[in-house]
Formats: C-alpha cells, sequence, structure tokens
C-alpha cells in the first residue's frame, strides 16, 4: 500500500517536471520524425541500390521487376511520411505556415529523389571504383558494398545530401547520424563531396558542415576536417576546410577552418594537425627531425 | 552414422571444455544480468526522459499519463530484476552473504532512482543548451536530442553512474559499453562529470575512471582522458586527469595521469598529448616551430 | 492518374540503370553470403564459447548438453550454408569450377572449426587473463567478457582468421566487419595475433591484413598498424607491421609499413606516428622538447 502510493507520487513528480522542463520533451500532436522508420527507411534504399546484396530472400531476373517494384512503393511510402512529419515540426518549431500540405511538399522532394536514383548509383559505382584501386587488401567490388563500412557511410551520406540540398529538416542528419553509429564516420549531410570518393577502414572520421571536397578523395581513419572555434553567430560562415582533388589525407590527422585550402594532387601524412593553407602538389608529413625528438624522449609513462 | 556419430564426440569435447576451463564459463543457475534487457531499460529510461522524442505511438497531452506511468512501472520491474541478479551474481563471486533479500536491496536503489529523475532532467537539459550553444551546426535542441550521438553517451553515463556510486555491481558498466558500442564514446561510470557537458561529434572519446571534469567543459573526438601504465596493485588510486571549469579539448588529444590537472577557463589543441599539469587559464597548442617542421619534412610514405 | 504513370516510369528507369551498371548489383541466382545470417551466427556462437553469458533462458547444468547441443547443430547447418553460397559466388566470379559439391567442402571447413573450439577458449581464457591483468578497472573476469569491446572484437577475429586461413572467401571479411561496426576496431582477419592480446577501449583500433602481432601485446584506442601508399599491384607483398612480444602501443600512434618492426619488450607512447623499425627495449615517446613546442604555441583557434 504504502509503496504502491509513493509509485504514483514518483510518477506525478516525473510528470510535473514536463511541464517545468517544458523545452526538454516533445509531446504535443506534431509528431516527430521516427528514428526507426529512417532506420528502416535507409535499409530499403540500400536495397534498391544493390539488389541481390542485402535483400534475404534471393533476387532473380523473373522476380526482379515486382520486388523492386514493391520495395520503390514502399520506400516512397515511408519517405513522404516523414518528410511531412520533419516539414509540419519545423513550421511550428519556427512560428511559420506551411504553403501547402505538407504530404504534397514531401511527395515533391520523393519523386526527385527516385527519379534521381539512376544517378545516383553512377555516382556510387565510381566510388566502389576508387576504392578498389585504393584499397590492396579489397580483393572484389562486392565485398566494398558488403563490408566497407567507408562506402556505407559514403552512400547514406549521397542520399542524406540530396534532402539536404532541398530544405528537408531534421531527417538528413538523423540519416547520417544513423550512419556514424553503425560505421563511427560521422558526415555532416551539408558537406560537398566530389566523385571517386574513397573512405579506408573510417571509424573516427569527422566531415564538418561546410566542408568541401574534390574528386578522387581518399581518407583515412580518425581523420577530421573540423572547425575552429567561433560564436553562434557565425554559424553561417564557412566554418570547414576546402579540399582540392587527387589528394590523400592519412590517419588521425586534423585540419581545420574555413579558410583553410588544401591543394589539389597533394598528400597529407598522419597525426599531423593542419590550420593553415597548403599548396597544390605539397606533401606534408611529420618531418625527420620530429622522429629524432620523439626517439630523444623520456619515458613518461612509467613513473 | 559415421558423421552422425563425429557431431556428437565433437559436442562432448565442447562440452568437457566447459568443465577443464571453468572459469570461462557461467552456468550455474545464478543468472547474469542480460544485455538485451539492459539495452531495452535504456530505451525506455529514455523515452521516459524525452517523451514525445523515441517513441514509436504518438504522445498526446491526453495519453501521456497513462503512457508514461505504464512505462515507469515497466522500466521499474526490468532494473529491479536485473539489479537483483547483478547483486546475487557478486555475492557468491566474492563468497560473501548477502544482508537482504536481493529484490528489497535492487527495490530500494530503484526507487531512488526513480526519484531522481526530474533532477536528471534537469541536469540533461543544461547538456543540452551546452552543445545547442557550443555547435554551430546544431539548429534546434530537438536535434540534439534525436541525433547527436554525444549527448546521446551523457544520457547513458548520468544513469549508469548513479547506479555505480550507489555500488551496483556489472550493470553500470554494461549501460555504458551499450552506449560505447551504440556511439563510439567510452565513458566509464565511475568518472565525474560537472554541468554542462559538451560532447561534439565524439567518436572515440574514452573518459577513465577516475577523471574528473568540470562544469562547462566541450570534448571533441578522439580525447582521451586516460591513465598512465600502472600495475594492478594500484588500481584504486586515481589514475586519471582532472579537468576544471569552461576547458575546451580539441580532436585526437590525449590526456593522460591522475596527478595530471587542467586548470580552468583553458583550451587545449588537437593532436597533442599532455601527461603534466596545465595552469588556468592555459592556451595549448601545437607551435607555429612544429608546424615548420611539418613542411621540412621528407615524404616517407612515397618509397 | 497521371502520377500512377510516372511511378512505374520511375520504376522501370531504376531497372534500366540496372542493366547499364550491371557490376554495382547482383541478382543473377547465386545468392551472397547473407550480412543478418552471418550476424546471428557470430552470436550463437558467443553462446557456445560462452555458455551462460549471453543466453536469453538459463544455463543449468542440468539443461547444458541439450542446449549446447542444439546450439552447436544449428550453428553449423547456418555457417556449412552462408560457406557453400560463398564458394559458389566465388567459383562464378572468378570463372572456375568447384571440384567438389560446395556444401561438402564448407562441411569440412565447418567440422574442423567445430573441433578446433576447445582450443580457441584456451586461447581466449588467455585473452581475458591478459585483459584483467592489463586494465586496472577491470574488477571480474566475467566484465570482461559481458561489456569489453576489445575482447569482443579479439574473439571475432579470432573465428574469422580460422576461416581466411582455410580461404573461405567474403564470409571472414563480413564477420570483422560486423564487429567493426559494434566495437569501432577493425582487425582485418587475414592478422597474425599471438596469444594473451590485449586490447583496451579499442575504438578507432585498425590492424591491417598482412599485420603479424606477437604474445603479450597490448593496444589502446585509436591505434593503427597500417600500410604505406602502395599501387595495387604489390598487394601480395607484406604491407603492415610486424610487433614481437611483451609490446605496449598506447592510444592514437600510428606505425606504418611492412618493413616496419617494433622489437620485443618495447612501449610506444601515444600519438606518434612511426614508419622505421624500433628496436627490442626501446621507450619511445614525444620528448620534452616537443612539450616545449607545445607550450609556446600561439593560440591559433581564436582568430
Amino acid at each position: 500500500m504504502e509503496s504502491e502510493r509513493h509509485l504514483s507520487e514518483r510518477i506525478q513528480s516525473i510528470l510535473d517536471s514536463y511541464e517545468t522542463l517544458g523545452g526538454i520533451s516533445y509531446r504535443d500532436g506534431d509528431h516527430l520524425p521516427s528514428r526507426s522508420s529512417i532506420k528502416s527507411l535507409l535499409n530499403q534504399l540500400n536495397e534498391i541500390l544493390f539488389p541481390g546484396y542485402f535483400d534475404t530472400t534471393a533476387i532473380s531476373n523473373q522476380n526482379l521487376p515486382y520486388v523492386i517494384g514493391q520495395k520503390v512503393i514502399a520506400a516512397m511510402e515511408i519517405m513522404i511520411t516523414e518528410i511531412a512529419k520533419s516539414l509540419t515540426w519545423q513550421a511550428r518549431e519556427t512560428g511559420t505556415a506551411l504553403n501547402q500540405d505538407p504530404r504534397v511538399m514531401a511527395r515533391q522532394v520523393v519523386d526527385a529523389f527516385f527519379d534521381e536514383i539512376p544517378a545516383l548509383r553512377t555516382l556510387l559505382k565510381k566510388d566502389i571504383i576508387a576504392t578498389y584501386a585504393g584499397d590492396p587488401a579489397a580483393t572484389t567490388e562486392a565485398e566494398i558494398i558488403l563490408a566497407y563500412p567507408g562506402f556505407h557511410a559514403t552512400t547514406v551520406y549521397r542520399i542524406a545530401h540530396f534532402l539536404f540540398q532541398r530544405d528537408v529538416p531534421l531527417i538528413p542528419r538523423m540519416m547520417t547520424e544513423i550512419s556514424h553509429n553503425e560505421t563511427g564516420i560521422d558526415i555532416h549531410p551539408g558537406a560537398k563531396i566530389g566523385e571517386s570518393f574513397c573512405i579506408d577502414h573510417g571509424t573516427g572520421i569527422v566531415i564538418g558542415e561546410t566542408s568541401e571536397i574534390g574528386n578522387n578523395v581518399k581518407l583515412y581513419q580518425g581523420v577530421t576536417l573540423g572547425a575552429l572555434s567561433i560564436p553562434k553567430t557565425k554559424s553561417k560562415k564557412k566554418r570547414h576546410p576546402t579540399l582540392g582533388d587527387n589528394i590523400v589525407v592519412y590517419a588521425e590527422t586534423t585540419i581545420l577552418g574555413g579558410d583553410t585550402t588544401i591543394g589539389s594532387d597533394s598528400v597529407i601524412g598522419g597525426n599531423v594537425w593542419i590550420t593553415q593553407s597548403i599548396p597544390a602538389n605539397s606533401k606534408i608529413y611529420l618531418s625527420s627531425d620530429y622522429q629524432q625528438l620523439i626517439k630523444s624522449g623520456r619515458n613518461r609513462a612509467e613513473d
């Protein structure tokens, strides 16, 4: 009895806290996009982009049109529903009125996205070829589609970037964060990334919102393209670096700043911290002098 | 026939190995806490802390009390069951007797935890505000709750730390490892972290067991607050650094040692390795001399 | 009506893109191994290796033989099916004929794998002991099995390495990538790793295909054992470093190159970039001169 009463008081005090800390909760009828629906949508889009690779039932030339037709219709429906939710939510959040039925607005974006799929497949094929060429350990292109987290993160980024460019709220970021959770690779959907992009290993990579990356660039694990600290008021400025074409950046290197440019045809070694521009055709490595500094080091970890 | 017989021999030899390598297995009736139950519990606690953000069904002002009441009761039951298992397991493991029915002991902790939820929500609200202020890419607070792995890891840490402080065995560490799997952020439940904590990107962050972090601290991806190598016998000592208030630590920096203190109002740049204390108001960066060393570097990766 | 027609055109143009970009898709009847089946297989193997730790139902001395017998039979069946798929796929991909029924070939590998389980458990027990000894925060061996991502990644690597050595295509790499997704630790199944291996924290670790690691080695988070850039044509060469026995490598250090050897009984500090061999008994740290460079650094991040 005692304990039962206490339980209802405990629940009431949690409910009360929703009133006093209103901003922290969301419970007023305009539903936010669902993370689990977005996750399921990404799986379906992967099955449409690469038929036969991720399906649990076998795909044959006979059943392909039916399987894909059904998948496309189902994926479009989820995508329209979730985008409509995000548009309704944003209108309320910013106190603006929607010009149209949000489902109609969502449908236009979704139609455009599915029209883009053949072009998206062409782009992803170039990423696969670049990854195969760039990684001596890759034995087949199938292995890249099935097992390369860098390629998976690139696929999700290219989907999310399309929606980001069309001003879909919340969902592009939710998509890349689902992929971040899966792969450890954090690409903001606002970043601009050229063709034939290759990520090797990839864990810990961060590519910030206003980064620009040219064609034929390869990034290793732990590379950050980040911002120097700026006040929130300058958040619309370009804050992240620009990389030209044909560039390799090795593991754990950090490149910071919106004015920082890495010229084309450059190689940046590992564990380097860069906050200024580098001309084209550069090769930037920790020098042999630095290596000597290391060798003379005292054993600081044994005290 | 041949093959059938071989199968039974094969199974028997696996069973035999459980006898000879007893320590590796657990199969004696006192059940360990279940990882899948703990994972499900964390999801339910997230739904209670942020109603409407993670629910699959819509939350309205009308159904809120019923939905939350039911969720609280269900989550308490799982939490009591799993904590009771962990207490029983620990008593056996250490050869000590429990003073009370383990479910009664577990219930006390769980009651205290649910009493703490309004205070926990206040604390998390401050983390959200700090994250919003600290990240120019954040457009709304909703985005932080829905899509920021750093905030998710902080939420799980604050739940696990509560249980760690009350000497619940195994479960706090299981909680933060579930979050580590999801986010790449590894916070030991024993660490002490102040208010208005902000993690940006976050992949690769490690915060060791005896770390102490003040208020208004921001950590970027790949930052380690770790231990210098010490023998197991000194494992009760403070082994991890102490950070004051109002500190930013940039990407991939490693700070090691229990005597290492970073004074308040300091900024620590990226890719730095620190094993000694830094006074308040410091700004520690790789110097321009170091930058020159880099530029003169030979191309070691092209041989 | 308009919209319905457009939908069928849209689906057709996606189907057309499968024809023109054939290489990107797989849909011709020889089914690829299923990622979800491999994931489920790894869970079952974990339950067989560590009975009572991951099971949802309780394991007792009474039900153990039946539970394990049933699990072994089920796991063998999945493993045979998936390996047979991968062998059929490879034969087609390389245009060679299989000498035998692929299920018979798969069965031989699977029988050998299950014969190896007692030895594998002995090996994993040594990894557990090394991890317990090496981490002051570890309170019990059970905690390591239940909650250490480094130990989980090591377990999956040892399973995958067995299959890699027996030339099973695709599946070893799929296994280690599933574990990479879960733990942020990327170990190529081709790497050779000795006994008593310990990974602490682990996020961001990369161990390349031709790495060789001796006994009693401990790696911290963010350590890379990687390749210097080489053309695809040299991909059969040893491209990754060799580590002797009794070595510790601290966080975020990058060691590159197939000719790079770290001699036994060495300690390598954090945030170091190594592309040349280190003799036995070395202690390599960033030096105090380097520390001074840091202190004189200008504040580059405040502009």
